[in-house]
């Protein structure tokens, strides 16, 4: 399988060798319990909090993070729990839904584009570009004339982002269709998760296996050098919270962002009363 | 004073009234002291963490929390302090900096407008919308001719916004000039602060009296029913953090927002396999 575990369960898609998502166990724990599992979270936490904190000050470069995930695989959650406790003054999250009427009076990259993180700032995308071969491939919205081409078209835009400054993070977070059975079981029994679930998410869930399809398709041809794909056994939700934010972590101190350098002639300046 | 003591310290103009900020103590501490204040600071920012998540569930209303202040005021601060903690997914921050020529050639109130909260998210300004009666009154970057109007327009633009379910929260960080001088040199003396510090700074400092003007007359004109000003004693860091987040929980609590009703015909509904 041309993917390669880049540590503690995190798979790497290897750009332009053939992908298998079907050989990715979404059940990967890397030995690690629950427990464990939370403490190490919050560590890094802590870490992206202060690496943001550099980030922004530095204010060159940015990061785009990127969710997929079926219905239910746990893109909300994951934001949260990865998130939480970031200075939202740098961390903007955008959570793409049905596109407007004016937003499809455009290109498909359009209102993406709009919303790439500004210098200084880590950008996070709930769902993205990639619905426009995803769900809008799934459910035939657009003739395949249309979105296959858009695979060139992501790459060539992504690739723009990052010669500009843009770091890109992209994560699949990957469950298994029993464990979507029982996350939709468990909004149907719970009323007060009744607002996040949708009677079409059943609809949605007969396409399983087109899904599974298109995802493999777009990761396979959209993980590049400059913008690879990461995959995310993500049944275990605390196990996935912790891949996610170590990867954060690790790729903005990779970055390693600087606090700029003080401008002559501040140091000994005298304020008047 | 045409203000009133809202209760620990935060001062909420009175609609209407004559208005001298002047006569509002910077120093206030409510009686409290900095441990005590630290802890209640936690215990409201996991208020307005649960809070805010109903906020977002309910999504049909919306928080927009301004933030003013003069440099050095704690703008950046107070966010980071009280924001910190809530998930980034319903709550944006804007800081609004110097306009762009496609800002300044549409109405002063456009690059604003286009960022206020949707249903369902907590907006945060740093600085905002008040910038066009106080910077750019002290800097005399429009005549009077332009920016006396202003104030009235800001009122009809903040009801329009209350009506269609906007709540607004607007809070001066007031400080001394003694304060400003400490934090400035605090700046100048760290290099590792050099990178806040605009000598710049130096300039606008010295029209410290002409900015407390026209903050008194923004402040006691724009201080509506529908959206008063609250004037934050911001001296003291900790207080300051504590007053602001317990009025934007007091606010949302205030607001009631709810988990929306279960759609009828989910219960019971099965999820095949």
């Amino acid at each position: 399988m041309a993917s390669q575990d880049s540590g503690a369960g995190l798979v790497t898609v290897v750009p332009g060798a053939p992908f298998d998502l079907s050989a990715i166990d979404p059940d990967a724990d890397g030995g690690l319990d629950k427990g464990a599992a939370k403490l190490a979270l919050a560590a890094q936490r802590d870490r992206i909090r202060t690496l943001q904190e550099r980030l922004y000050a530095e204010r060159s470069r940015s990061l785009l993070v990127v969710f997929q995930a079926i219905d239910t695989g746990g893109k909300d959650g994951t934001i949260r729990a990865v998130f939480e406790g970031v200075n939202p003054q740098g961390c903007e999250v955008t959570s793409f839904k049905v596109p407007s009427q004016a937003e499809r009076d455009h290109d498909f990259l359009w209102r993406y584009h709009a919303r790439t993180p500004a210098r200084g700032i880590v950008g996070v995308f709930n769902r993205s570009h990639y619905e426009d071969v995803l769900a809008v491939r799934v459910k035939n919205l657009v003739p395949e004339a249309v979105w296959r081409p858009r695979y060139g078209l992501i790459n060539d835009f992504e690739r723009m982002l990052t010669e500009e400054g843009t770091t890109i993070l992209k994560f699949f977070l990957h469950i298994s269709k029993a464990e979507q059975k029982e996350r939709l079981e468990a909004r149907i029994a719970e009323p007060k998760k009744h607002w996040k679930f949708d009677p079409a998410d059943l609809v949605e869930r007969q396409a399983w296996d087109v899904y599974q399809e298109a995802f493999t398709e777009a990761l396979g041809r959209c993980s590049t050098p400059h913008a690879p794909w990461h995959v995310v056994p993500a049944n275990r939700k605390w196990f996935r919270n912790l891949v996610v934010a170590r990867t954060i972590a690790e790729t903005i101190e990779a970055m390693d962002p600087r606090f700029p350098k003080a401008a002559s002639g501040i140091a000994g300046m005298t304020v008047p009363d």
